[in-house]
């Protein structure tokens, strides 16, 4: 029997907080880092995480087999047992495959699924919208939109995500666009739906995020410093700027640091894998067509991490 | 028992000709449109093609689910029956999924594998060559290299196809870039190894690269039209620059007329399988984010099929 | 006898406010509506801004003549009587109109030259550093560096400002990027330097800019309704967040309602220029390539005047 | 009183041949190297070239002070003495300034005006259309456009080219697009209008556009070699295919030497300087935002020029 999304739990309606793109601890490319995975979502669930979203970019989720995939899924959501929500990325250039990830994500458990638009056609607005309501009614978890133009070629734009909200099922949107307009501007557009979340993606957006708004943010660094995010967050609710601003410059110095090694625009995944690896949390092997620092990078990241007193 | 690149057959080394990237002909997103696939094959061989390219751009492959990429893939082999070589496309933005639907066209007959860049992630040309080393040498065929970055946002930079051309079983490339500086840079590049074969995408451009020393195309339109491209191909070679003059203007009228239909830049695909039906072909539905042209856009397509005297 | 940068008076130096890019009031492609732009001066100025800074993209720099470039700047110093600052554009692709044009500034009375890169020719950051290098010490006022990759391709990346910033007379940067992620790096890496001003371009950002440390804005809607800005600027000086957050809503609804009508992305010079005609300020001609909201459009802002309680 | 464009004289009407867009030769950022400039119109001209084009993008023409611009037009009308029409660039963004220019280089003898869009504002295309219109009208010579989206951010579209070649005075189009699909676009649309020059811009193309119909090219390496590109044209002409496959060999390694050097876009128009100064044909001096080629990229440019055979 299929579980309609409308019948599902609330905490992924009005969600607010922080939210971990877990990274994907892996042995090989095809074969999960199993301790590493539980290590690790200890430590972000430590932290006090309002939830975990596996398979999205920070996951590299694209880069995964399907097989892979379900694997991460089904044991995620077992080493979590409800302690938060888990959201899982369904994004997929065929339709189909997103259905089936979702219609097992849900069997397993996870409680929403993330949705950036199919990635190697350049589809228009109107068809988008169209994929959307095909795809949404089909899917047996709530949605949180996922705008990443960078990778995926396509903005959800403003008009788009407005249709979207109507559909039942939607709930929010992830915004890693960078694009401070383009959120401040859907904040306007929702501002009569404080049920419909939205999150911010970039960790050095998320101070402002939340001081103007905004309910929360999906914060890669929070892998690592999953306290650091949610003290930001708590400093926020509390109206506290001082606090905010002295979080906010923390994680200006990581991304400053941990994430601008190396000449790719994959240094944030690479750091960050890296840095937990340094820790002694989980394996920083990268599935193709990445891989993960060598030597010279490695000892780059061992001194940030010093420098940030995680050493 | 894995078949070696090394050990494949010597049809698509060195290669010259024209090569049919194939519609996918679909009932709905899920499944093949059979009858139409049957009298597909036998249009575009008819014509007198010299290859067969399944899973391309043009092929929907990144929309279509694994189940029918499979299907389509032992289809398309048995109903071609060795009558030419079918080269089928790996793209995957996870490595595994490349080689097992590799491992899957190796068995089911297919001669090669046509492969663009992970299109997810911005991978840099160091990374990017890396990955080919790994994946070409466990593909289990000849692999033809698929330059589209418009698509997969990643150029193979002319020193990239170089270092690649040096992997046991890369084969050649197919250019879809429209860049006619960087095809010309490719060939001079290549002007001593003949036996890697290099071919345009754009039909646009498909009497020039043939004219100045190119070795055949990868057309959309021979879907279609097969025969006018063997003809361009044949006039190409025996240098009748008036005949290949005519048939250049022909394929501008095509794609002037049918090409250039509704506001996307999904118009080429829409068109082209919108004109399929209207032959009588196969059926014209697309797989999300795409769909079939609507009444207006159909009747304009017709108009241009009697105006190019195909109706 | 030249004024020399370094002698200059301190009122750009550690520059803290709101800059009003001035819009060029005109009667047609080549003259000045010289009533509208004295009424326009007494009205910004009215409102309590800290500079005012003409001949920026705002005040269609490139699209004037340089006798009209130098008619206004001189109309502008004169009016403005020494009341605040004034700022003047000198972008250009050719290094010697800019020199021309900042010594007649200096003459004028203006108190700082910005200057945004050469936006003709892809420039590489050691080139645009070198031209930097030339120029800065060529011109006879302090410099603002302006970033502006919507318009002139490139941007000035960070390490470019910091070695910029070591040039004397180089006193701060406007970054009208909409990169929030940039203007952070950016404010990490001048943490030891409060003399060097962060200003930011898009008035949408304001708000955060100001909360998190940036020294002040160059928001175009000052034109229109310069205390508004002045007001989220003293807000934000005493950390008041909630009246931080009001005036940034408040900016929010401009931007939504009068710079987002019509389809061009020239919206927000068109939007701002109408509304200043409708409230009788000044003309509301644009020089080519643009031209003035026609009927239709005009409606339109009227509309969104009235919901902003301006008519 | 003012020349109409219409009563031009024919020599840039229905225009056929090679044009060479002529380097500035400079002694430094702001006088001529008026001996250099001697000798290069000579070289050129020697040639056997059917125009030449002072003020493009080869010209650097943005980075010169309209001064030097003067002075270039004037020194070169009158060095040429009508032996081939001179056609001057007279693009800008500011319209009064190209009103100017042209009407300097009408008086000075030179016979066309090329014209790419303004280049900093983002028109629509109805926009430019309407700046055409305007502009054109106030120009006294014939117009060519000079489609450059690479430097200006701005195609003319084809409808817009359409459009345009109806206002009287405007005879031709240079692409520098470098896409062929494009200008087989154009020249389908114009098959009607063979007064209507179609020229192409990059000399790697050049090749395929003189055999495939196309009216002729505006070729930089005819600075160095003119008669290698006047023998393309010939042979184009009376369709010698094999000896246009041996030009357009010739030419791509003079592309991929002297115009690959270094690391910066602007590799073509250091290495032609360089090469022009090698041959003791003029300065190889670059006016900001460029710089000529240093010690050891000089060293390579006459590495490659040996191996050409020209040193």
């Amino acid at each position: 029997m299929e579980i309609k999304a409308t019948e599902q739990p609330s905490r992924v309606r009005a969600f607010r907080g922080i939210v971990t793109p877990m990274v994907t601890p892996l042995r090989d490319r095809d074969s999960l880092d199993v301790a590493g995975l539980e290590r690790l979502v200890e430590h972000i669930l430590g932290g006090g995480v309002h939830g975990l979203f596996v398979l999205g970019t920070t996951g590299e989720a694209p880069s995964l087999g399907y097989r892979l995939r379900r694997e991460l899924i089904e044991r995620t959501c077992r080493l979590v047992g409800g302690r938060v929500p888990v959201l899982v990325g369904v994004t997929d250039t065929a339709f189909v495959e997103s259905v089936s990830l979702a219609r097992y994500a849900a069997e397993a458990g996870a409680e929403a699924a993330v949705l950036a638009p199919p990635y190697y056609f350049p589809a228009g607005q109107a068809e988008l919208l169209e994929y959307l309501r095909h795809l949404v009614s089909a899917l047996p978890l709530p949605v949180f939109l996922y705008n990443m133009p960078s990778h995926t070629k396509l903005d959800f734009e403003p008009d788009t995500v407005r249709a979207a909200a109507e559909l039942p099922g939607v709930v929010g949107l992830k915004d890693s666009s960078a694009n401070m307009i383009y959120f401040h501007r859907l904040q306007t557009l929702f501002r009569d739906r404080p049920d419909f979340s939205l999150l911010t993606g970039p960790e050095e957006l998320l101070g402002e995020t939340l001081l103007l708004g905004g309910h929360g943010g999906v914060a890669g660094g929070s892998n690592l410093l999953p306290r650091l995010y949610v003290d930001l967050y708590e400093a926020a609710c509390r109206r506290d700027l001082n606090a905010v601003g002295a979080y906010h410059e923390r994680i200006m110095a990581i991304s400053n640091g941990i994430y601008s090694v190396g000449r790719y625009k994959s240094s944030y995944l690479k750091g960050l894998k890296c840095s937990l690896a340094c820790l002694g949390i989980c394996s920083d092997f990268l599935a193709e067509p990445f891989h993960r620092f060598r030597a010279e990078e490695h000892a780059i990241i061992r001194t940030h991490l010093a420098e940030l007193g995680l050493l």
